[in-house]
């Protein structure tokens, strides 16, 4: 180290679960609660969802907000949103970087894990080998998703399939067709498409729509019944396992 | 209700995570301090492992301990396990039933989630329905062990898969290959199996062995460098997505 340098910051990734502020662990309230700084990614001109799960946890001398620059909806034509992405988060890196580099630990929050198709992992990947960092691995929605419709997800031998509602359908369905369990995360406006998938793989009767799982304006219901208008991207659809255990 | 009947006591299945006490949900916490009675289930001669986990928490006037009959190694010839466990289950099933019936409420406390490969859903599917139950979602061991390599797990669109060891090394390898990350779970004796499924699928530069995740006791390494002698049943080998996200 030289002199007159601080030593680096610590860099936390901490999931906060799915949505429940009872749902966090001990763990990370302790973290939230004594961290200087606390980040979180949000949405343009929107709320961070992480940031509402820990709300009355929060006593950070400073909030880092990381707001996205744009939405898939506003792209102008010709512009790569994956660009604009990586240059956003290359940009949050720096920033968060800035803090380390004076010796100042930055606690990153997560809805539901932070590995677990989690943003974090654009910082982890980013930061990591340069700073210290440790992940802090929350409840994940899709557990809490099973909990809430009281089905048990999966057992003995099974194989479970976590699939994003984004796949094309046929792909989606094959998928559906070989596993023992699954769920669909990122139903959202794909909702139609997924329906139609687990129905041509013999599902449907099998499947359940759960949106803002153990949030006060959770929603479960047979995904025959689910309203496609206004399915919020954070929406799943879990076919949990057949074979499991009664006698 | 019938006059002099108390109201049925509630069922909870609550999951108690991984294994580092501090990765205990808020609300696992505060129902296993209030609880009359905590169940669980013990393997034969052993400590429960939910148990030590949430040792220092537990405040219950009454433990209720569901110990295994029998183990696969001791059974004798031509007895069936299934049978023996179903039998079991039912019995479990049926003393906790009797606290149910008298009003109290009964905690069972469950490592990692309970609906992920708990044995709690045997106990849940026999008494739900017929008595109020709630489950709270845990922490799972496959995001601490995410957690504890520092690997980003799932990202995008890609695919999770989540592999029972028991399965056939065909299967196995076949399962992995589609796989855009995978876990298999429960690996103890089955490592040398499984080592051989994930070394044709390609992927043992990938993979990464993970024991006991957030106990004292955690033991990571290189699934090529992995020791099978004495890997423990709660092991597991982590192949996390490649595709994901540097730049």
């Amino acid at each position: 180290m030289k002199p007159g340098r601080p030593s680096p910051g610590r860099l936390f990734g901490v999931g906060v679960g799915p949505g429940d502020p009872e749902l966090v662990t001990i763990k990370a309230a302790r973290l939230i609660r004594t961290a200087k700084v606390v980040a979180y990614f949000a949405a343009t001109g929107r709320d961070s969802n992480a940031r509402r799960v820990i709300a009355d946890t929060l006593n950070a001398p400073r909030e880092l907000r990381l707001e996205y620059p744009v939405t898939t909806e506003t792209l102008a034509p010709g512009v790569s949103y994956e660009t604009l992405l990586m240059d956003f988060y290359d940009e949050s890196a720096k920033r968060i970087a800035e803090l380390l580099d004076d010796g100042t630990d930055v606690v990153v929050i997560c809805e539901g894990d932070p590995f677990f198709y989690g943003s974090y992992m654009y910082l982890h990947t980013r930061l990591t080998g340069r700073y210290p960092t440790e992940v802090v691995p929350g409840v994940s929605s899709v557990l809490a998703g099973a909990a809430a419709i009281g089905a048990p997800l999966v057992s003995r031998d099974e194989m479970l399939c976590v699939l994003s509602g984004v796949l094309p359908a046929k792909e989606l369905e094959q998928r559906l067709r070989a596993a023992d369990a699954a769920v669909v995360v990122k139903v959202g406006r794909n909702l139609e498409k997924v329906r139609g998938a687990v129905t041509r793989a013999g599902l449907l009767d099998h499947a359940t729509y759960v949106e803002r799982a153990t949030m006060t304006n959770e929603r479960v219901c047979a995904l025959a019944d689910a309203d496609p208008t206004g399915a919020p991207y954070f929406s799943m659809v879990i076919i949990p396992s057949r074979g499991a255990p009664t006698r």
